[in-house]
């Protein structure tokens, strides 16, 4: 099915895929006395003195902004904002569908980091969430730190820590079909911002940092390279125990997991052959995989996975970021923190019930409507745990 | 009727007034790969290629920013961003309601004239238009006045031209009730953004600029008065062609036309005593007119007219700012016009039939349904009679 054609078609018919409506009607004078002048006025001045009211009173409560400068959209690349306007558009349509989010896109003329900076949070009053979309490293590190202590809601870059909570939440399920345990040794390839978010929360999560390996373009990270940003550099110093040097060859040998967010067909079959028994293999790279599923399944690999829905155990961010951010607007919470989202991925995993596990099913479907409330409910418990 | 407290309860309840809809399903994987990956890559890609389709093809072509800087809400004053928000929401309902043109509210965090010029600029990507809202004076002028040079999109202030066009058609057909011509003498109380919109728009429309006087919160503004900052020094220059010097009684004496867009109760009776026969007064201020209704009936006035939907001749932006942004977005312009404002003006006016027109009716209800219509017809039909 050629589905760019069809949604060329659907783009055009309908101008866009969403629109604005009222939450309440505006029939008569009386109507407009209440929604508009002279009634609002109460309403922004129990506002104005009462600042929380913001929350509760106005759009803030249910609304999220999803920017991005369009720098790194899907995989064509540095497009700009207008070109990245329907695929944050088609995001905001299934925060709605899935969560009832009302989120709203922002694409952002500039690709300076203050001055990205300086827009969102001149913009944030409207907002009750900032989701960080397609934006490209090291930028994207910078902004959400930035964000994250300069803004009082929460900050979250999608295309790391989705990817991270999702794949977390595979994992987690992967291991227990294949009966291993958070000692197994990791492949992570790609070191960009989904990967190194990747990494951070496996270990969060009690993965072992050194049965960690990570691989960049020009190799294995370790402390024999000397062409490490900072970022990287901190990862050499506590990845890769065993200070492997080399390719993809030298680091999946005996390897129990291979997690892909770099680019197509880096792995092949003889590089699986050389894998620990029962291997897993998440291959992430949209839309080519780090090898192809029709590849991967003459291997000897237990669990298998991708981002994409033509495939067994769909790995996609849709199972995480409309639950997690209704959780964070219904909590009133600040921050989306670490511990959120490892409760986030183990909800995700614990849908699917132990006498279903198998290797073609570790990961719920994105339709599945237990999704976003179980993660929501997930992020929530974690605020009542303790004073935010 | 407590239209305060209704409005409170209203807030509360609904969590704000707008909310974020879908206008294409999604209900299984085949919905998500046309409105999301892989399908949504050929629209952005198209869009990269062909920029002009980001106008056809996303919410750019039926999306407005409502922009506020919180720094004059109605007439509550420099409340911020946060307490704005109510208005803003109110607006975009009246937006959909009105004309269906999807609004979306923006309060910013800053009211730095060149912060706020800049982070408009750079959300600039996904609206088709902004409409500025509640900007004090007289940062309003050169906010408005950069973006219509710096962005290809409609820019409009409406607090002030708004409230000029809405009172151009109030008066154009409150001569016709008096019989009066565009050669009457005007008084215009206030000399603010939205005062001088209507003085300029009045010029444009055939009014003569020497017979009209204005003033601000000192008196008459003429050529005697050296304590003018350049804007109202040029309106001296040619407005008040007899010198007059003083307040308001030396003001309205003989005046055809008293036009308020300044603050409560500044008209007595008496002033109107002095002024034309058949006098025509528009008390545009709020809640509190520059001469109340139940005084003004006393007087000689011919015509009366207020900002206030509970009294006859209610003079309300809302009859402008739906149908003109229909207007032009279903234009597709980059600029809206004199041209254009004097024919929306005119559009609104001719609604009112000969034959029914009269001391208390010489503006379409705001609840007349054919006013959104006939002011975009009207401001499409400038636009096709000349090349852009």
């Amino acid at each position: 099915m050629n589905y760019g054609k069809i949604s060329l078609a659907l783009h055009k018919k309908h101008k866009g895929k969403i629109a604005l409506t009222g939450t309440v009607p505006v029939r008569n004078k009386q109507d407009l006395s209440v929604v508009y002048t002279p009634g609002v006025a109460a309403v922004s001045s129990y506002i104005h003195e009462n600042p929380k009211a913001v929350f509760t009173h106005t759009i803030k409560a249910n609304t999220v902004a999803i920017v991005t400068d369009g720098s790194a959209v899907l995989g064509l690349g540095n497009i700009g904002p207008e070109a990245a306007l329907p695929v944050m558009e088609g995001k905001a349509l299934l925060f709605k569908t899935f969560a009832n989010v009302d989120a709203f896109p922002i694409c952002l003329a500039t690709q300076d980091v203050e001055e990205i900076i300086q827009t969102i949070k001149n913009i944030a009053p409207v907002f009750g969430g900032i989701n960080l979309e397609d934006i490209s490293a090291p930028r994207c590190f910078e902004i959400e730190e930035r964000l994250k202590k300069e803004l009082s809601i929460p900050v979250f870059h999608d295309d790391q820590h989705g990817t991270a909570i999702v794949l977390l939440a595979a994992l987690t399920n992967a291991l227990k079909v294949v009966k291993k345990t958070k000692s197994v040794s990791i492949v992570i390839s790609g070191a960009g911002a989904a990967a190194q978010a990747v990494f951070h929360l496996l270990t969060v999560a009690g993965f072992t940092a050194g049965n960690i390996i990570m691989l960049d373009r020009k190799g294995i990270i370790g402390t024999h390279r000397n062409d490490l940003d900072s970022h990287k550099s901190a990862i050499a110093k506590i990845t890769n125990k065993e200070n492997r040097i080399g390719g993809y060859a030298e680091a999946v040998a005996n390897a129990d997991v291979f997690i892909g967010v770099s680019s197509g067909n880096v792995l092949t079959k003889e590089h699986v052959a050389t894998m620990a028994k029962d291997p897993i293999i998440f291959a992430m790279a949209n839309p080519t995989p780090e090898i192809a599923y029709e590849e991967a399944v003459k291997t000897k690999v237990a669990v298998f996975g991708t981002g994409r829905s033509d495939y067994p155990n769909q790995i996609n961010n849709v199972l995480v970021f409309p639950g997690l951010f209704r959780g964070v607007l219904d909590a009133g919470v600040s921050q989306i923190t670490d511990t959120m989202k490892v409760a986030a991925a183990l909800a995700i995993a614990n849908l699917v019930p132990k006498n279903k596990l198998s290797k073609k099913y570790i990961i719920p479907d994105a339709f599945d409507k237990r999704v976003a409330k179980a993660v929501a409910l997930a992020v929530k418990k974690t605020t009542s745990k303790k004073s935010k």
